[in-house]
């Protein structure tokens, strides 16, 4: 491990993605023979107490309180950015103009201008990007992705997402910043429902039109803050006006002219985290579950008459995406690991000079069917992409 | 059995829906106390030949080759309208002109006009009507429905829900009558989506607004007709178009606030008959799927932090509606058991002189929804109730 | 259905199994073609009033409140034994000797020496028998039979069986007769645990040896009995001895050299009817399970690398046993329909003048697997068949 | 991360489990909040090109070809033992006459005898022991101990455990050491029933007596070896004997009067690592599958008439066993996980001078029973313990 060429991460932020980000690094190079090791060079946070307690928890070798001086050091080579959404298009295009290769989690930003202006800034300053929609790096999303490609489910009629989350039930959770439009740009739209449309377009293609609902079903929460991952402290002595979506639901018209249907929520009580999606194509069918990852359902038209039915794949053999990897057929592997599998290609895509996906143009277009949602569920019509 | 007063049944059809009726009239004094015993008195059909072989294969007495006899008939106190969706509105407004209870399947009618028209006429000659929503009637959605009014999913978000079937993806599938507008008024949507519709309103409330889109994946299809069931045959030698959906979604808002999306599809490979539903309250969740069907997943928010999931509950024990009446907790009933439930309340209404539900106005009603999901759909706006 | 020659039944025993075959008889002629057509002609019980309302109910044409009575009309063709266990032989034995096909429940008799006599019988007297092993008759058992016929499945390794109920856990559960040695034979053993018996001996061969434990958890119990189903009432003023085992698990080897596993008990809460087995053979596996009954899972070795996984075949396609009789593929049947395929195909064998399977041959070598493993749990030590 | 007292481990072998001890050592404390920080000081291999290749890949500073020579070090205090079983001794035994605290895989050793001189000599010794049955750390698990201490399921009568893996179901799997007594001491039973044992004694209590058969069922294989993981390459030309079970089935009764059944099998296709069992109590039941290791199935019998069943407990919230350190609700973790939490305790109880679980005396007795399940298949008949 120790031999490889070192590539140098400062890293902007240090909650539930911050966490995850750096877990990726340090786990990379025992699994995967990626030919940069990565080194947790810099971590940056405005409050030095808690980047301070994050830069030990988690091994980075140094901290900041300004990211700017994580832009301006040279022993940095990628920026990665898991601050709020809002931070994200000024880090970015500043680390852009820095040279700095560029990591970023989604939604790309706030708005379509802010997410052009981002992509333009890595191309013109040619660095490489990407974009953390990590559920495309599950193994059996990848076995999703080879049988669509390799045409076992033919044309394709259906793809229908749910994204399902439970964690703002209670009125009294509080009025954390993802729930404020200023700072997370949408609600349950860009936080769970950009990761459905990532997956749309990875797997079936591009969007063509959507028309769609969004609702707020609390209006107004105790002000708070989060408290690490999806749990929050606040003091219900006051109250804020929630402005972002609890939920959206959307249809869609994809270019090739699948059927689409998304919905995200934060009120589906007893889904955790029920990010799923059933494709369903001329000749097979396959079904997803991020709640049991590692399955991947297929029904292939094709199996014999009297034995056809959904196969329960375990995506853990050694003939499985990234799963070789890791431990004997069914020996599951869990969340976390998605973002070592997106930091191996990124990092690859680094040192072969060649740009990775899911990158900022993925993030634009993610960013334009958001803002086209977002639109047709005020102006209650569909909107073209 | 035999002492009790005799219900006689006049059936105009034969085929599925046909053979499911019969089968419940049947069945149904050996499972349930009902006041009335059921007679099959006679069932009617164009074909001769058809009919007679219907007849003595599903015990009626008698047959007719013209239902205008049927009305005819002194001896027939009900009418049972399983024929094709065009010849509703005609039979019905007949039998309730001749002073006979009606039960029809769904949908009521090809359009909204005639629907209420057919409303209007078993409303002014004071005749008891039902109509066909079985799936009201099974055990596990019983059980839901008596969840919700005790209040234990409290305010409700979401009603999910999809209805996937696959028996027409083969381009060869002929062009029966479910594939004609003219006939069956709808495809997809008429066919199946209306028992979603059904259940939406029946669990949650009245639809406030609805938008849509409808595909039609094969647009022609070889001249055919059903053989059964929903099997079918034809000759390709000669083609002609499609002109019912194969697939809809639907976005919805109830007049309660609750968030709707439906998806009803003929095109969802492995899915032989997928018809399930999701609600998410702020006090719990319900899962339905009707493959599964004496099975209902019920999440309680109130259960204690910890030991908190979706419970896998059997509606197969004495304390689940109509369970009792069968067998053991633990052995299943199936498809055909919902159709006995149906006519049990219906003749119960009968006998008491009390208009059960669901009716000809809940056929109306959604009937309207169909509609208003056709007008979304085509003008690609939303459509208010 | 008039036109048929009738097979004219005498039923003895009224209760829960009672039921079950007085409908199937009922139902059969709606679905199957069978060559006769089954008359409800007698059912026979002590209790005058009981009998009389089971009559009633279920639509025989008489009653009679001596069984020797029923064997000795002439308008009886067929005696169904539905009694508790104890009385099977005597019955039994009588029947044939009276010249009358005979279908009865299992298990056969009390013991294995009664159970041969009853062979004996109805092989010297030239009469038809039946031992109701009904879940064979589940479609996809069926299903589950013919891909092991085909080879699909290979060398058997492994044969996996549970039969899990949970009604007794209650120790003020009554000790109705179920729990009472001389009048059931035995417990778990005999009521659950030799249907997982008999689907082993269908579906992979004859067994060579066993060994087994036995347990009675609680020991005493209130007087009291049967109220309908596996339901109950007692009165806790006065307690008896519980004579028969609460739980059974076996060790067993197959003639083939199958290694098999057998667990039948009445105290596995949750579980209200899982009955449930597992085969691995060197080319596939198959699991199934009552309680999903319609389901069979399926692997087959062969599937191709990357995409094997366990399939869940619906069985209700008309290309599986029995489902074509039914509805379309997707609607489900019950627990009910195991008995209509079951009298259908003893009907059958009586017009064919052809003895079918499951018969008093196998029930007599079910009881001695049932003796054996009584005597191994008794002498712990394994028993040779 | 850097300022806590660092424990020093030496690992002897680098194959499968020397790769998932090593993940958790380096992972630990990233996630937990460990007193000690272990650094990966030497890790030991006969074959110097393979050794130093893990060395590199794996991330520990030094190599030795000679495991003597890590125990003679200075710089290591904790030996960690990962060879094929029958090595186990001879290191521990030395290891800790060198004073060092032992943590090794499991079995403890190829006899009853030598695990007891393994035991006996970290007594006298005085040193800290380990054995990794890292099952017991899983979550889920962890919350089914929690229920059962806190009396959640009541009385327990039945625990029921299958192991089920399938590859070496291909006759031409070459005869690799796991398939010689000699090398691994035994086959299905050693190295998966031995989790199930350890699983029971943990959730259940001791064992009193077993009765067991064992099968080989392939007798002769071609030589060859391991590969990594489960894998394995061999050379069809040369044949030679497995001496090791291919299965187990084992009747067990424990101390308490529970009902034990377990069954270890390398020949159930379809089953990649399907690690299960099942306890059912007076007032609960639990359900668990390594396959979807996060869940817990729960079934409590004091729930409502109407809403029992059993509910799917995703254990992944804060309040579930170690899930708090990881991720939000519903984001799933993974086989190494377990070693995670297994590393995590043993170096606490090391730190606070205490003995943790499971240690070599759980080893030795796990070794008793493993032995008598032998005597017990071979004699055919029970064995007490």
């Amino acid at each position: 491990m120790g031999v490889k060429p070192k590539i140098r991460i400062g890293m902007i932020g240090y909650q539930f993605m911050g966490k995850a980000h750096s877990h990726a690094y340090r786990d990379l190079p025992f699994y995967f023979d990626n030919p940069l090791e990565p080194e947790l060079t810099v971590i940056a946070g405005r409050n030095e107490e808690a980047v301070k307690e994050a830069q030990q928890k988690m091994g980075w070798l140094s901290y900041e309180t300004d990211w700017h001086r994580v832009l301006a050091r040279d022993d940095v080579d990628v920026i990665d950015i898991v601050t709020p959404n809002h931070a994200h298009a000024e880090i970015a295009i500043a680390a852009a103009e820095a040279g700095k290769h560029i990591i970023t989690e989604k939604p790309l930003a706030l708005t379509v201008e802010e997410s052009e202006r981002m992509l333009e800034a890595v191309q013109k300053n040619n660095v490489k990007h990407m974009i953390c929609h990590n559920y495309r790096f599950v193994p059996a999303v990848q076995m999703a992705k080879q049988l669509i490609e390799q045409g076992r489910i033919g044309r394709i009629f259906h793809f229908r997402a749910n994204y399902l989350q439970d964690f703002i039930i209670d009125p009294n959770f509080p009025l954390v910043w993802r729930l404020k439009k200023e700072v997370s740009g949408s609600g349950a739209l860009g936080d769970i429902g950009a990761h459905s449309i990532d997956l749309a377009r990875f797997l079936v293609g591009e969007l063509k039109e959507v028309t769609a609902m969004m609702e707020t079903f609390v209006k107004e929460r105790p002000i708070g803050e989060m408290t690490g991952g999806l749990s929050a402290k606040g003091d219900t002595s006051e109250m804020g006006e929630v402005t972002v979506d609890d939920a959206v639901a959307i249809l869609a018209r994809f270019e090739n002219g699948t059927f689409g249907t998304f919905e995200a929520t934060r009120f589906a009580g007893g889904n955790r985290n029920k990010n799923k999606f059933e494709i369903n194509g001329e000749k097979g069918s396959i079904r997803w579950d991020m709640e049991n990852m590692n399955n991947l359902e297929v029904y292939l038209a094709d199996d014999e008459t009297g034995v056809q039915g959904f196969r329960l794949i375990n995506c853990t053999e050694e003939v499985h995406p990234y799963a070789g990897a890791y431990w004997p057929a069914g020996h599951i592997i869990g969340y976390e690991h998605t973002f070592i599998h997106l930091m191996d290609e990124f990092l690859r895509g680094i040192h072969e000079n060649r740009q990775t996906a899911p990158n900022f143009e993925d993030g634009v277009k993610n960013q334009r069917i958001l803002a086209a949602v977002e639109q047709s569920a005020q102006e209650k019509r569909w909107v073209s992409l």
